[in-house]
């Protein structure tokens, strides 16, 4: 047979990544999206000397000639243009976020105050020039790079695109994806089946894992006859930059997926990846120029992964190879470097990677895996009772408590 | 100063959890939410004897008789009813997910037979009784507990409930979250602020932690203006389950919160808290049954979630407190049993439980926690360089490299 190996597998893939180019959405619409651009300090930060207690300001001059007790000129409010303290004798108090009054260059919290009849009176022994004082770009300066291009974008992005007033920022537009099933055994959820069927579930949990990378696919079924596939799949190819398939990609009778691609000029990249499950996968790609280079679709080009059609092997290759191919399109330098602790020996015979479903435990800063009992990779149920896939390398059977192992994630 | 610790804060914004009842949607609408019900094996899985390879089926006791070539009655296809092996010393084409025709009891992948003029010939020793048959209930029975009510529903779950026809899920509901800022020193973020001014973040940085909890939070903007706030709190406290603000809880002039709070009958249970940043937390509840048990607004109570304005302070003290309250209001049986490991010295003075910024490592199955560089609790742009807070204790000054921590990770 012409297997080739996981690593192989995910290298062709992610060499076959596509770019969707950019879009500019409202800031607080990109979380979870890929930002396009880099983000600078729009000025200082903090932007002004920021009183960062609330009390009063002086001059520390003052204070330090001797002078305990100060004459209230006033109150520097936050949001207030700075005042200025006329007499260097006298204080003002400030609040927390205020601008440091002119001619004053210490803040003294109200802890450490008596305020009787407009004086306040320090009980301190000491006061240091600009205590409670946040100064002028202490954290950034103006131009100061904040977030760079091809980040993922998190909450802690969201808040510095405001406080830096990027209201609209440049992302990386989501791919266009459809998620096909076949087989004339799928009925529809709302729907009983007949004793012979089952209902339709991999699109679905597809579009979920696509959800959360805030892809929003859609669906289609499509009988196993060959005519209804060639129709169908060549207009999905005009009009969808990623088609992923469930299913039809083995040795049966009907599994016309790998023939009909091949028929509508998708070109085959691999099929068959030495691991279980999930070995029937097919990936290819169909590129929509003529030999003029002229488009014929809206797209240049299609990619195509048609995952074999047990729900476990469709669930772990849409982690392991449509993340890292959608990470590398949008420019996410992310690599899945996640290990976890075998807890105890596994043993699996055939050489081929093994995706094992695992318990994960966090104890003391280690990440232990336990296998979960179950058997039969079409068990989409045991997946609820399972947090993630260890990957078992394919070179050997037997697999040792305390061995360390990648580890795939799904919660 | 009457602080309390943080353990204690967090025992006391957990026991004032809340039900907001439950609701139905769609399965595919219900990712990121918390199941509401049992959800059970509508009947065996697999529900028929199910053909897990490509092949033909055959009575094995033929074979064990010395039979090796069958002649081939017909095809056994995915979504077609039972079909019968008339004469037992004949086979029948089965493709994988078809019911196992009647009077066969093992299938034989193509890739080992020959087949010509339609007689199929086994290239094989010996058969067993059932191979590549995936039984009827092997892996659940009919009635069998497949998600536990309160599990946090995955891609997983939802392919469960497709599979077992539950295209509508009963789940938690959603508190109605309303998020106010305060500070006269706030702009919008498409505005240019004054030299003394700055723009409006936190609430659009809650917002997108509420985002990943699937909490949709509503924004407002309040004046530091006592009367305004009076007026505007008492009609938000009778339209939401829960307000959490941002500033003005502290000891400035215009600090009008806890007061306001006070005066419109919200119970404070708490405020300021042994920590930093995030001091000035301030936590409390309104009931708003009368003394004669009738209801006076939409719902029965709200909370108060009052976060201290700085950036750092409010981002860290929702994650702390706000989700772990989340967690339990809606029933979702989880406690943050993360930690990390120290990658090297660090010494904080104050006797306060201490979050530090911290960057991420995994390496062989360990997490490793490396400060980042940078000062100041209000420093939202280092949030951005940094993937979690490392939970340093108060009772010591001195944290050394090796030493495992409670981390709050928010990427």
């Amino acid at each position: 047979m012409n297997l080739i190996t996981v690593n192989k597998a995910l290298e062709i893939v992610v060499n076959n990544s596509e770019n969707f180019g950019n879009e500019e959405v409202d800031f607080i619409n990109s979380l979870g999206l890929i930002l396009k651009e880099n983000i600078y300090a729009d000025r200082d930060f903090p932007p002004f000397d920021r009183v960062s207690m609330d009390g009063i300001a002086i001059a520390a001059e003052a204070f330090n000639k001797g002078q305990r007790s100060f004459k209230i000129e006033g109150i520097q409010a936050a949001g207030s243009p700075q005042l200025t303290l006329q007499n260097v004798s006298n204080c003002m108090e400030a609040m927390t976020g205020a601008v440091l009054p002119k001619n004053t260059n210490a803040v003294i919290q109200y802890e450490l105050l008596t305020i009787e009849n407009g004086i306040a009176t320090i009980n301190l022994a000491t006061v240091k020039s600009f205590q409670n004082i946040h100064l002028k770009g202490t954290d950034k300066k103006q131009g100061d790079l904040l977030v760079k291009e091809n980040a993922l974008i998190s909450a802690a992005e969201i808040g510095v695109f405001a406080i830096v007033g990027k209201s609209i920022v440049k992302v990386a537009k989501q791919p266009k994806v459809m998620i096909v099933s076949t087989g004339n055994e799928l009925v529809e959820v709302a729907e009983n089946p007949a004793d012979y069927q089952i209902r339709r579930s991999n699109v679905f949990t597809m579009v979920s894992l696509l959800e959360k990378l805030h892809i929003k696919a859609e669906t289609r079924h499509i009988l196993d006859d060959k005519e209804v596939l060639l129709t169908k799949i060549e207009s999905l190819l005009n009009n969808y930059d990623v088609l992923i398939f469930s299913g039809a990609v083995s040795k049966g009778k009907f599994d016309f997926i790998p023939e009909v691609l091949d028929e509508l000029g998708v070109k085959k990249l691999f099929h068959q990846v030495k691991q279980r499950p999930g070995k029937p996968f097919w990936f290819g790609k169909k590129n929509h120029e003529n030999i003029l280079g002229t488009k014929v679709a809206e797209r240049s080009r299609s990619t195509v992964f048609a995952f074999p059609g047990n729900p476990v092997s469709t669930f772990v290759n849409c982690i392991k190879y449509f993340y890292p191919w959608y990470y590398k399109s949008v420019g996410l330098n992310f690599e899945n470097k996640q290990q976890a602790i075998l807890s105890e020996d596994f043993y699996f015979k055939p050489e081929m990677t093994y995706f094992l479903q695992v318990k994960l435990n966090q104890i003391g800063g280690e990440l232990w895996a336990t296998p979960i009992s179950g058997k039969g990779s079409g068990d989409l149920a045991n997946l609820a009772d399972a947090d993630a896939f260890l990957e078992l390398p394919d070179n050997r059977s037997n697999f040792t408590k305390g061995e360390v192992f990648p580890v795939i994630i799904y919660r």
